[in-house]
Formats: structure tokens, sequence, C-alpha cells
């Protein structure tokens, strides 16, 4: 079914760089992209990549050097140069990982450095997750939970993996009620915790107009989905910033989601924005985005826009790709192969669909067959269309190989299983044909990881600073290599205590026994 | 839709007792069942529990000792107490693990040994698969995989796990040729593998016909289903033995097979045995058998009786229970857990059909509520009626547990592949909140494993050897313990070397950072 495009406001593309940084060039390249497909601003999350000054300078990335001033400027210069706004995206409490033994004042610090260097125009967009900014520091030393779950609630949309979790959104304001500090707070009567955390944020707002008066502030909403609009109302914030609602899901609920907007802006909060993603919500360690999972969460948006009244200003949407869910997790699938996606977002946005004609349409700019990008193939060996094609060949390539249950699971194939049990390796009895067959198995399976992983290397530091393709090796390919390597050591260790006249077919030998 | 009951002939269960053989007092509990579930005889494959004498010693189980003599008599004596013959099943030369380096004459005199015994006056059941005695004397001890590859097609049957797979029956024949003195046999005009196969199964049928001349001998077919009507006739072997066709998948092809046993009476052979299976069969490490997979393989097996011209005379059907593939192979589905699939078995064969109310009626006599061992339940506390339900009802529980995907696929959980990478474990940048919640989980999954390990270990030392119960844990638990206590292990080493106060919340912590 086809909705309308969407409506107004601006489309950024979010840019995360607290994991495998572009390189300059990579970067200009993508921008360039991203013009040509008709994005009009960016949302950047320098995070530790940013090259901060004096004191800050303990929040830069230790495992690769943060951009230059210059690289910033450049990068920001050239975005502008499309006709793209630059929005810096800032943690202030929540996802603190990098800096959570800084306190606040280094936080707000970052902020002001941060504008210093060139954005003064426009906005500033901050997750807000955490309580009285007294509050908030005792806690930032003390309990990390608050951080750590809303690195969890902020993706909530991985079925597959949801075993076992431990907190929510709501536990988060849970636990962030929960420090000593906090608990004096809210022992005064009539004060609640959705109070603690408006008044937290609002001081927060507050000073930030004071030192950028003109300075449109927008805010993560989860915290305040729950709250009354008499609540928001109350609380003096709504004067201050601009919500953006973020949903990334395939199957986002239309109802509850225009309820929510609508909610907003009866609380006096009519300037809305919305975030969608195009990769980097799936799971936290996928690495291969699919292109349909993320076409459907965009129509869904636009079917949340086309039922909203008129009373919404509806400023934009971001869509965001992270490359890791927070500075403590895996990378995740990185922009190379997101590209597909990202383009078939912001077709699907442009025209209200993604028809077949659409599809064509993506595949023709970006020289592929396929949309999806395990699928993707090429139309033309021009790499310009489609920076970091073969980058994205090689990691859809080693993807499959490391999610094959063949090679995941080897240790749990039946032979494995059947006849090279820990039983079978105490004893050293162990079925010489099946031992050889296991052994050759694992080593076919090494070889081709092996080759695969050093042809993605070469083409990954081309792109990203050396450290993102070891980390990135490292992360999702060691898993997959140890158990193999394993595997063949402990047959070759238990061969090599077996008789050897038993183990290896001799064709040549004829003694009789007659 | 119902077939005729099963026709005529014997009901044969099958012993292994080459894996968990029961202490002879559950034995003697087990043909008392078999016999009220209307069993007529016992298939026994003693292998290296048989008190051989001498030199056969050495074919001999080091793990527990064999049974003795007199508990070799009395099982026997109860068994014909009860109307039951009792028909060993001794390896010749395929599934020779035990014994692969002792040579033909020992093998010879492990068949005088079984029968010097008791059994005097039936049936010896061989597998052969092997080609003349000359060659297959040098090859057992320079070739093993015809031994090996037998074990793997004699299951043809476990598609999740046919990966990878090296050799199948085509391949067993084309190595048993492939032996020096092989080739030079065959090295003469006119002479065929099948010549090869036929010429050395005929001289042992004959030796053992001379040795005992009121001997039947049934033999597995397998080596012969290729062979023509002509070559088989031409053999002289089809006087000497009755064909025993095995078959244990749910989906038997019933044309096929009936066409195979027309082509062995047409060949001659008009006395035949079918083989069909109640457990041991589904794959080599599966603890729990499915009832309805092997009561939908005796279903095909009615069919096919009932479509057998009156030229074939059925001698009757053993319903085989394998306890592990092969010597070398971790014990399989055991007596314990499979007694609700042989019970029903049993009562398809004497119905025709498997209805309801034959489901009741095997539910009633056991004591259970579902004819299925992983839904068993209990209607009774009398385990009379179910000798080792207990350890039954325990596996179950256990082995649900244990294939369970959050325990068995633990290091592939998204906590572990999100924020525990070795990545992360090398650099000590782990995430507090994350590790504790990761070795929190992974530590209940070991209590609860632990717990239920050491009951069912109790239990099972009743029943069978405590050797057995060490083996079956060895096999089937420590693989999925071993990464649970390995992850465990990693994360209190990596918590050790990270700064304490950032580990645990400490909740009385009110230090001030204004």
């Amino acid at each position: 079914m086809k909705s309308p495009p969407w409506p107004k406001g601006k489309k950024l593309v979010h840019l995360d760089l607290k994991g495998a940084p572009p390189r300059l060039e990579y970067l200009l390249k993508l921008i360039e992209l991203f013009s040509k497909l008709g994005v009009d601003g960016l949302l950047v999350e320098y995070e530790d990549m940013f090259p901060y000054d004096g004191d800050l300078k303990l929040l830069q990335a230790t495992a690769q050097p943060p951009y230059s001033r210059e690289e910033v400027l450049s990068m920001q210069e050239f975005a502008k140069s499309k006709g793209m706004e630059v929005i810096p995206l800032v943690q202030t409490f929540g996802h603190m990982e990098v800096s959570r033994t800084s306190g606040l004042e280094l936080v707000l610090l970052a902020i002001s450095a941060t504008f210093s260097v060139g954005v003064q125009h426009h906005c500033l967009l901050f997750t807000a997750q955490c309580p009285s900014s007294v509050t908030v520091r005792a806690e930032a030393s003390t309990h990390v939970e608050p951080e750590r779950d809303g690195a969890v609630c902020e993706h909530p949309e991985s079925p597959p993996n949801r075993r076992g979790e431990a907190g929510d959104g709501d536990a988060e304001v849970y636990m962030l009620g929960e420090g000593e500090e906090s608990k004096l707070w809210l022992a005064s009567p009539g004060r609640t915790v959705e109070q603690l955390f408006l008044s937290h944020v609002t001081k927060v707002a507050q000073a930030i107009k004071e030192a950028w008066p003109d300075m449109t502030i927008i805010m993560w909403d989860d915290m305040m989905r729950g709250m009354s609009q008499d609540t928001l109302k109350a609380s003096g914030l709504v004067v201050l910033v601009q919500p953006m609602l973020w949903d990334y899901t395939p199957n986002l609920d239309v109802d509850t989601t225009v309820s929510l907007l609508e909610k907003y802006c009866r609380a006096g909060m009519s300037d809305l924005w919305a975030a969608s993603s195009f990769k980097g919500s799936t799971s936290v360690h996928t690495c291969v985005p699919s292109t349909q999972r993320h076409v459907d969460n965009h129509v869904q948006w636009l079917k949340v826009a086309a039922a909203l009244s008129a009373a919404v200003n509806l400023q934009g949407i971001a869509i965001t790709g992270w490359q890791r869910y927070d500075h403590l997790s895996v990378l995740c699938e990185l922009m190379h192969v997101g590209l597909p996606s990202l383009a078939a977002c912001l077709q699907t946005l442009s025209l209200g669909e993604f028809s077949p004609e659409a599809q064509s349409k993506v595949a023709e700019t970006l020289g592929i067959s396929s949309v999806e990008a395990e699928a993707m193939g090429r139309t033309t060996e021009d790499e310009s269309l489609f920076p970091g094609r073969r980058l994205a060949e090689l990691t859809v390539e080693l993807n499959s190989l490391l999610n094959s249950e063949d090679i995941r699971f080897f240790e749990n194939n039946m032979y494995v299983r059947g006849w090279f049990s820990s039983y079978h390796q105490q004893r050293k009895m162990v079925s010489p044909l099946i031992a050889m067959q296991i052994q050759s198995q694992a080593s076919a399976y090494l070889t081709a990881l092996q080759e695969k992983v050093e042809a993605l290397r070469e083409e990954m530091v081309l792109l990203y600073p050396e450290s993102t393709a070891q980390e990135w090796i490292v992360e999702h390919v060691s898993p997959v290599l140890a158990p193999l390597q394993r595997i063949t050591e402990d047959i070759t260790a238990c061969v090599n205590e077996m008789v050897p006249s038993n183990i290896l077919p001799a064709h040549n030998q004829t003694a009789s026994f007659e």
C-alpha cells in the first residue's frame, strides 16, 4: 500500500563515528553519495573521535587517533557545500561509557568543545536518561546499570536474542531513582521519579539555552513516553526541547506512535522529529543489514506521518545507522555494507513506497543488481557509484561463512558429538577415519575463513583505521576460528598418542596373516 | 490407514549390550516387561560384555567387567522360561571395532565361544560387509575405512546431520575392493567386487554350517541390495542364509522394500526377516527417542508385510534398539528411555495401526500419561510397570536442558557475542553490568545442570555400571558444561583485572562530587 511521500522537514543521515570511523577520504565519498541520494543533513555522533583539547583529551579514543580539527572542519565544510546541515549528537548522560568516570563537568565541557569547532547555529541532540545532576554524578561512579540498561533498551527489537535480558526501559527508571541522593530527593512529599527526571533534564536544557540562546535542542523521547500530557506540560521542559521519537523496528505500531506524537504536541511540543534506522538496529552482532527490514521501518514511518494531525509540525527524520550499540559492544553493520539499505530507505521516503521501480532505481544508482546487500552482485566495475562496494562484497561473503551452521557450530556436528567426544579423547579411543575426516573438514573451513579474512583486512584498512579491521576480525571471526583450531589441535594430539600404523591407510602394506 | 496386524513369525527385541549393559537385575525386569508386551525372542548382541575365555579375553570390555558366565546363563534361562528364544548377534567382519587387531581366527573363535555357552540350537546373525577372508585380514590392520563407513551408512536417515559425510554404502564396497590382496584377486578375468563379497560370505557360512549343521544363519541384507537375482542365485549363498532386510526410517519406501524381498525370494531365499527399530537410529547422539518416529517405521513395515506375495515366508521381525552406533561412538538412546517407544511399536505390530486406543493401552501398561518419552508423565508411583521410569524421567529432563539453545549455544547469545568478545576480554574493556549478568546466567545454568546430573548419576548406577553413568555424562554433559565453565572463569579473570569499585554496585557510597 502506497503512502504519501515523506511530507516535509529534513532527511538526516546519522554518521556514527564511535566505532569504525571512516578515513576522511572515504567520509567525503560517503557525503557525496548521501547528497546524490537526497539527504539534507548529517547527524554526527563524534564521541571519542572528536579532537578534544586540554582536559577533555581523556575522552578521546585510544585504539586509533581521533579526527584532527582540520579533518572535522573539512568534513563539515564539504557537507555544507552540498547543502547539508551538520548536527552534532552529543551524549550527555546516557551512553556515557567512554567517559563514565569523568563527571558532569567534563560532559558539559565536551558539549562546549564540540560547538567551538564549527556548528554554531542550530541543534544539539542529547540522550537524557538520568535524574538530577547531583545524583547522576554520584551514580556515575557507583552504579553503571543505567548506562548499560540504556544500551539494551534502546534496541528493543531483536527477538531472537532477547533471552535472559536483565533490564528494559522501566528497570532503567527504577534504578535511576535508586541512588542514595535520588532517594533523599524522592523522600520529600509529592516527588516522583518522573519529576526527578524532568527537573534534571530541564536544568540541563536551560543551561544550554543560556550558553547558546539560538540553539534548538532535540532530545530522544523515550523517557517521556510513559508520562502524562499534564506532567510534561508542568515541567517547563516543553518550551526548551523538540522530542525525537525513535523507533527502528519493521513492525512499528503506527497508532501508538501517532498517539505519542500527538501527546507531545498537546503538551506544548509541536515541533517533533522522527528517528528511523537503515542499519545497526537488528542485533548487537549483526554484520549485514537486511534492506527489507529497514524499508519496512520506513513504510511504517510514512504511515505515521500521513496520520498526524495538522497541529504536529514534523521537523524531519533522522535515519540512524549505528556502527555499534555502545562503546562496550562489538561493531555491528558498518557503513559500507549499509549503503544499499540507506538508498532504499531514502527512495521509500521519497516515493511513499518501495515499488519494483524504486528498487530498480536504487540498484541502478549504486550499480548493483539487488537492493539486498546479501545478494547485491554488481552491474558495473565502476566503484565510484558505491564507495566501499568491494569491501561490502567481502563482508557479505565472510559473514555468510561465519554464520553457516556447519562452520559456526562445527563442534556440534554429528561426527564430533558422536565420535570425538571428551570421553573418546580422554581414552584415546578415537575412530581414525572419522577423526581424519573431522580434521580435514575443519582445516578446509579454517583455510576458507583465513583467505577471506585476509582479503577483507586488506580492503578494510583502505577505508577505516587498521585498528577497526583488527577489532572487527577479533570480534566476529575469532569466536568462529577458535573452536575449529581447538579441534584440529585436539585431533592431532590424540592421533599422535595412538598407534601410528592404525591411523593412516597404508595402501602399500601387503603383509600376509596366513 | 490401518494395515493387517504383523502376519506371522517371531517378534524379536534387540538387546544391544555393547554400551550401557544393564545390570542383571534390571535385565531380568526388562525381559519380564518384554514378555508382558508380547515379545517372542531376544536378539542379543553380547560383544565385549561376553564372558570370553582364554585368548579371547582380549575381546572383553575394559571399562566395566563383562557379564559372568552365570549371569549370561541366568538371563538366557529366564528368557526361555518366558517362552522366548535367545538369538545371539555376532559381528564377524563389519563393526569389528572392538577386535580390529585380532584377526580372523579370533573372530571365528569368538563365534564358537558364544555358542559354547548356551544357545546351541538356532540362529547366528552376522553382518557381512567384507570381501575374502584373506583380504579382510590384510585390510583389518591397514584400512579402517570399511568399518567406519559401515557405521555411517547403516544409519542413513539422519538428515539434520548428514552434512559433510564422507562415505556411504557404495564407497564402502569400493574401498573393500581396494586392498592389495583384493586387487590381485580382482585382476583375474571375469571377477567382480560382488563376487569377491559373495565368495567370502559363502565360505564363512559354509564353515558355520559345518560346525553347527542345524543352525540357521541370518544375515543383514545390505550388501546384497544392489545384486541381481542371477548373481545371488549363482553364488551358492542362497541355500545357506536367511537375509534380514533392515530399514529403521519412518518413511521407509514400501515398494522398494517389497521389491527387494521378492528378489531375494526369487533368488532362492524365501525365508526372510525384517529389522525395524524402536530406538538408537535417529542420530548418533540422540538421547531420547521419538515414539512417533519409530511407530511410523513399523506402520511402513506393516504395509510391506501386507504387500508381499505368498511365496515369501516371513520369519519374523527384529525390533532393534541400538545403545550406540558402534564401539567408538557415544552412547545414544538407552534402554530405559526407549521402553515407551518399544511398547508402542509392538502394539502397532499387533493391531496394524497406532490408534488412540492403542496409545491408551500402551500408556496404561507402562503407567504413564503420554507414549512420548519427552512428555510421558506418570499415572502411578508404582515403578514396576515401567522398570527404569525414574531414570527415564531424569534423562528426559536433563536432555531437555542440554538441548535448550540458551544453554547449548550459550557462547552465541547476544550478550556474549555483543559485549564479551575476545576483543573486549583482551582489552579488559568489559561492561561490568553485562559481564555480571552473563556470569549470573551461566552460573544458574551450571547449577541447574549439575543438580540434574547428580540425580541422574545416582539413579543410573542402580541400573547400569558406574562406568556407564560416567561415560554418558562425559559424552553428553561435558561438552555443554565446558563453555559455561570457561565463560565464568573468563569473566572472573577479566573482572579481577578491572577496577574493583567499577564492578559491583556500591549502594552505600554517598560521596559527593560537588
